[in-house]
């Protein structure tokens, strides 16, 4: 080949490569999505107001978090909501423990310091009992300098001492790194039960951190009374109710001295409050094994200006499905809409069934404790109450009412509904009598409730007013 | 443009039409696929060896239908299994009825005919009672001729008069027109039950008669009584468990006189036996509302030698997942059959749950006849016990061990657990006695069976050998 040809070739090559490269650069993640740039910041930098001058849109994008309008998906959504009324059995499961005090819907990022101190499950416990720092852990994110300043002593202080000096609740420092903005975990609980089950979570990916940084927080967890109340995760066995179950069960020693959160006053049931279980719930999911994490379908990527962000608005894909859903689903988004209700209507039929059995079986047990049953003769039935709660708190108190793993929701309240029946017998069997409390079926109740707020039992309301829509 | 150059550029499109046509032929469908051919055969032909002889291929892939290998997936597959021996309480359950006397996994389409005459529901009647010729509607294809020749005298001559004159059993011409291949359904029974849900099927796309072929007999059915007992297809109010109950309740009457296969010696209750809803179940399911049909998945598409073919083994899609399911799905096909096994697994669990509960129901109500019960006592319980076991069987039933719509399956069995736990507290109420009958886990007795049959708990027997892999 001559020479000019040669370079001709070059050129070429070259034309098509800067071709490439402009192409690419109309489409590529701002830098800051990655993580590689320099903020200047220190390493706990948690002031948002700072963070919004260099990142304006992501900012805008998690103030929506925010806005409580009424509309919302079918179930949940980020309002105000009170569980306790228009689910009048959750007054008996929770009975004798701070949950029956008041128990409302999770709001948005923005409200978890304000929602934390308002709540009477704060202010007003009975006794004067106060609770402790530990229950800082999700609300604010200086509780990861609380972690490595105080060690164990930050979580057995009193809450209402270290309330005056926190200043920020939720941050971006949350998930991503101050000075470079790289996602990353920094919440120890999350990395040492990750680390007990094999996992280094700093040699995670990309991609595997889209799901860890939510998991920092929303997952099962426990107070360990063993270690100062250290907010402890209880996955050494597994992530399924029975896993969980199993663990709390086995290992009450001098290192988890723990197995109930407390003890049922009606039936003397040492019970497990479930909190959150999404990252668990999630696990063996459609979803999940296809390697899709938290953030693709809850902060997915839009159109900002000429800018593509990762939306921080994080709330349920259904309110913006076409960002979400039709990705990777191409069907029309009325269809898609109607087979994810159709999974969670299922949920929660079952749901209310399951709490009315658990209720029963409560009724049931507390009748044959009026009757003079023995604990011996009881063991059975609240061993079984045991078991039968904690799967329909696993469900309940699960924020996907069943979309984020079907299967599992489906089987486990089965599996609750069944073991509750079998606690109803079993202390009928001990108390001696057969005519059992009323089963009470809530199932219209709550659709009048729900009716009422302007639902729609077919539909729900799930479209946003036009001045929500996506900007 | 000067002449030459017209004639240059429609000698290019000429050519890369060409071109075109020469790729696609490459890999179209051969013509009998899509039915434009002329076979030559008249309108009633079913000699499958004169079929053998246009379409070679497809007969040699249908003939796999015969193989009886005893590997097979995890649940089901083309064996003659013995159901009540590994499901003790079958017997109890389908007591005082024909499927207690033998019930066995469904084989090939090539054994309709021989599994009919052999099987001891129709040899060994007790009292000497025959079976009905409605019993050939799925069996053989000539009784699409003999609904035409004899109209409803067909359904009501006795089996054992009908047999002799009997030569075909499954036949090409099940699903295609005899003389063009075009795919057409021709069963009656299942022409007028789309009819009356308003569905025309002589208007049916190409896809939707991929399903709709197979749905001729995979199905839900009766013998209605008031119409010389006539198959017929209870889908008018719907597929749902609920929806098909709701009919055999609603419409007994001088056109549908049936409520009842049965009434159960040991209980009293008018029960409904359910037999293979494939196609109701399949409705609302995840590939039914993406527009998958069952041949998409039972019949896909394989290459043999030089063509390109719809397979005619009509088998489980776990046995060639390379053709059925990764096609869409871009996972490895462990993984998926791993996917798809953790759904029938929980299905199997909650389904021995279920014939447990319905078992116990049944002797818990034939213990307080036993003590004395009257009949309107005992009607709570009947009518629970009737939902509870319809929900068990239209499960049981099913070859898909919830496959083919998991939510459905998984609610539909949790119905049928807590129904027949309310059956066994109204019998107990009805009889005023509280030692109820023992609740039998067969749990591991079934497992046993299995790994006794060289089955593994986790991944069951799979793999065909290597003298069967698909070639």
């Amino acid at each position: 080949m001559s020479k000019k040809k040669w370079l001709l070739a070059i050129w070429g090559i070259l034309i098509i490569f800067m071709f490439g490269a402009f192409i690419s650069g109309c489409n590529s993640q701002p830098a800051a999505t990655f993580g590689y740039i320099e903020t200047g910041f220190g390493p706990n930098e948690h002031d948002m107001e700072k963070y919004a001058l260099l990142f304006p849109h992501h900012y805008d994008s998690f103030m929506k978090n925010a806005e409580m309008d009424d509309y919302h998906s079918k179930y949940g959504g980020s309002i105000h909501d009170d569980h306790l009324e228009k689910y009048p059995y959750m007054r008996t499961l929770f009975a004798g423990m701070p949950f029956s005090l008041e128990y409302n819907e999770d709001r948005g990022h923005v409200y978890s310091m304000t929602d934390l101190v308002e709540i009477k499950r704060v202010t007003s416990l009975p006794g004067g009992r106060q609770q402790m720092g530990s229950c800082l852990t999700c609300k604010t994110v200086e509780a990861f300098d609380l972690q490595v300043e105080m060690g164990l002593d930050y979580y057995s202080t009193p809450l209402n001492e270290l309330i005056p000096d926190i200043k920020h609740g939720f941050s971006c420092s949350v998930c991503h790194d101050p000075q470079s903005m790289k996602l990353r975990v920094a919440q120890q609980p999350f990395i040492d039960a990750m680390a007990r089950i094999g996992e280094d979570v700093t040699k995670a990916t990309q991609q595997e951190l889209r799901t860890y940084v939510c998991a920092q927080c929303h997952v099962e967890y426990y107070f360990n009374p063993a270690r100062q109340g250290e907010v402890t995760f209880p996955w050494d066995k597994g992530f399924t109710p029975g896993d969980m179950e199993q663990y709390y069960n086995e290992i009450a020693g001098p290192l988890y001295g723990f197995n109930q959160d407390w003890i049922h006053p009606m039936t003397g049931t040492p019970l497990l409050k479930a909190q959150h279980p999404e990252f668990e719930m999630y696990q063996g999911s459609i979803h999940q094994i296809n390697g899709i994490s938290c953030a693709d379908c809850h902060m997915p990527y839009v159109k900002q200006g000429n800018q593509k962000i990762s939306s921080h608005w994080m709330t349920s894909p259904l309110k913006h499905m076409e960002q979400s859903c039709t990705v990777c689903h191409r069907q029309n988004v009325e269809e898609l809409r109607d087979y994810v209700y159709s999974k969670q209507d299922k949920t929660f039929e079952m749901l209310k069934k399951a709490g009315s059995y658990n209720e029963q079986a409560i009724n049931t047990i507390a009748k044959a404790i009026e009757l003079g049953a023995s604990d011996e003769a009881l063991k059975e039935a609240r061993d079984l109450h045991r078991q039968a709660q904690w799967r329909w708190d696993y469900v309940a108190a699960e924020n996907s009412m069943g979309f984020h793993n079907n299967p599992l929701a489906l089987s486990t309240l089965s599996e609750s509904i069944e073991l509750a029946h079998q606690a109803t017998m079993a202390a009928a069997r001990a108390g001696n009598f057969h005519d059992i409390p009323e089963l009470k079926p809530y199932g219209d109740y709550v659709y009048e409730r729900l009716e009422q707020s302007g639902w729609s039992r077919d539909k729900g309301r799930s479209y946003a007013p036009s001045h929500m829509t996506w900007h």
